[in-house]
């Protein structure tokens, strides 16, 4: 049977103790992820609340940003023309009648021959078409004397120079940055749509694992697979539903995938092909399993399927391999739900390869790389259950499928597991 | 009098309406701040709880990981050299005398001419020196047969090989990847230290300011800078303390700079020249302002200083200046307080100026680009109050002190604006 990554291929074949036949590869695997994963529904978040959430719709600014006709300096607000031939040899007055502040205008009108004080931000006062900086003038008596010329129009911000009113603010499925909700709020808006972050369950399988502070069991090893996905799911914008530990039981693993509240379920262990590998024939039990088994070092037992709408990935136990499946395909799914961009969410540099990494034709290695000086060395015995290996690593280099490794001199993208600062 | 951004600097000049004498430079500011911003004492998290948190001590080892020699695959445990000559053509058997799952060790040993079942992770049985893959091999009545000869140690993790009891697993200093926080849960440590989140609090001020929601009066403007710097502080990993809108009020300013509880205060709007701003000569009442004026363009009203070890930033109300002395300052200091570094926090791109860039020596300027195929064009018009010019821009150029802009042609470094996904 040829094993395709599409949703309704056939039934689903019990691995266990046998080994996988066809693996999908990782391109067939993001492709089938990629037609699945549309943004999830929308919900209401006030601007305050919406930093880094991603907009179901556009916004339409309903008032001019600024409302009114404003300062852009401290100074006088007057009419350009009669500055004109002030100088620092020639210092002109005008008389001041009056103060425009930010919240509290001037309510009379600058005619010819006058000013008033006036503040950034402040409304012009009818009458008046220029602002003189504070630099430039002096207040003498009820007089402002002032050592500059300024032309009609100067200092002044325009009534809807930042928004218009009618005009489209934000397009939908923009991620929203730091000065995005600034913006959004300054138009008055109280609430916009962005789409729902994706919930997401994570069951972590395996009888040989204690939680922190169980008292610790000779043949027992602590659990790193649940805060490490707790933390990827936190990265790409999910919410963590809940999180479980289970023994290898079949039916409490199929309780737990069943359970409505998720819009996506990691488990982690028991997905490949040893005899209490329960989840893959669990999952084809109570839904669908349509891709077991990928191309790729680590990681090649990954599973992926889904119960109705829920997408479930079965990542395998092995620390490296669930970080690196998640990596590839979970992390790339909630981002999509989420709205977001599928990209890599790491920094890529520019290096070129110190000793050989090897990898073989039809599988897509992932490998974790020391970085000195912009060149980079594999980490050696690397193993999948060796997590401190990418502690270790600066980041990891991919080597796509149709390539036996990199040569020493190549020159290779570096994904960086350090976030910016 | 020569304004220097020495802490001990002399006495506060009360610029109002009359204009800086003096500005400090940029590199003058942040050299004083990395000198004054050590990082926050430290708090004990589960590594659950730490993902992105910056460790304060070193972390030790208090146990081997794994605890046990394991398997590495799924398959059959043996002694190695009973697998000479095994192949396709030549299928050897042992007698199956058990099996080691994870969690459920095989308490017997295996002695020559047997075998056991073993699962990845399980633990080695005695006797046993490698682990012949499932793939190789099935099972026949109480035998296995296998097609492929192993060799000793093979497929086996030993003891201690991921962390050995006694080693440093992570240095203090240490910003916590996801694998971070699942290595230490792996040694089964329930907390490690941290250092505190750095408390901020937001003073916007102005008469002129609607809170959402406000009924909305002729001169008012909605409030943008709370929800950006809300947003900019949970960038820049602090926790906002509080936010609250203010009059131009002396004694409701004095009184927010002065309670207790935070750690950096930032007040928006009135740090100028202008007549109602009242935030500089409060600061240097009630603690002192070393740092006032900052020759960059925009933001350059900027005043650095402190209530005893609380840093307060008095931040241009314009809102393009706000995000700009936020970012070159305030966002430096909150990383520095919470233990991380003092880079930018974006990504960097390197791209050709299109347009000549225009700046003024002495000064440094934070230009918002376009970026369309690695040409970067300025966007024009974009005074400080323009807030949209930060989200139609892709990122932004600086340009520094001792330069009159760019050249078109000239290769910069662009800030990018939105994160990697």
């Amino acid at each position: 049977m040829q094993r395709t990554p599409d949703d309704g291929c056939g039934r689903f074949d019990d691995v266990r103790m046998r080994g996988f036949r066809e693996r999908a590869t990782v391109g067939q695997v993001c492709e089938w992820l990629d037609a699945r994963c549309r943004a999830l529904n929308s919900e209401e978040v006030s601007p305050a609340n919406a930093f880094g959430r991603v907009l179901a719709s556009p916004v339409i600014a309903a008032l001019d940003v600024p409302p009114f006709d404003r300062s852009a300096m401290d100074g006088f607000a007057l009419r350009g023309t009669e500055t004109n031939g002030a100088g620092d040899y020639n210092p002109l007055t005008l008389r001041l009648v009056g103060q425009s502040l930010p919240g509290l205008p001037f309510d009379g009108e600058v005619i010819a021959g006058t000013a008033i004080r006036i503040m950034t931000g402040a409304p012009m006062p009818n009458g008046a078409d220029a602002v003189l900086p504070a630099e430039f003038a002096r207040e003498v008596g009820e007089r402002v004397e002032f050592t500059a010329a300024i032309a009609p129009g100067r200092n002044v911000g325009r009534r809807g120079e930042d928004v218009a009113a009618g005009q489209t603010v934000l397009e939908s499925g923009r991620r929203l940055r730091p000065q995005d909700v600034g913006l959004l709020a300054s138009t008055g808006i109280q609430t916009v749509f962005v789409v729902k972050r994706p919930r997401v369950r994570v069951l972590v399988t395996g009888n040989e694992l204690a939680a922190p502070g169980d008292a610790h069991q000779p043949f027992q090893i602590f659990d790193s697979n649940s805060p490490t996905l707790r933390a990827l799911i936190e990265r790409d914008g999910g919410v963590l539903e809940s999180s479980r530990l289970l023994i290898d039981d079949r039916a409490l693993i199929a309780a737990a995938l069943t359970e409505p509240g998720a819009d996506v379920i990691l488990v982690s262990g028991g997905s490949s092909v040893g005899a209490e590998d329960h989840a893959p024939s669990v999952l084809s039990e109570v839904g669908a399993l349509p891709i077991h088994g990928v191309a790729m070092r680590p990681s090649s037992p990954t599973g992926i399927g889904h119960i109705g709408d829920v997408l479930v990935f079965l990542l395998p136990g092995n620390p490296v391999s669930c970080l690196c499946a998640y990596d590839f395909f979970a992390g790339r799914a909630i981002r999509k739900l989420g709205g977001r961009s599928s990209d890599w969410p790491y920094v890529r540099q520019r290096a070129t390869v110190g000793s050989k990494i090897v990898s073989a034709v039809g599988r897509v290695d992932y490998c974790r790389v020391r970085l000195e000086s912009n060149r980079i060395e594999p980490i050696s015995t690397s193993g999948a259950s060796i997590l401190s290996s990418t502690t270790r690593a600066a980041g990891f280099v991919i080597v796509p499928g149709d390539l036996e490794g990199y040569a020493p001199g190549t020159e290779v993208d570096v994904f960086l597991y350090d976030p910016l600062s």
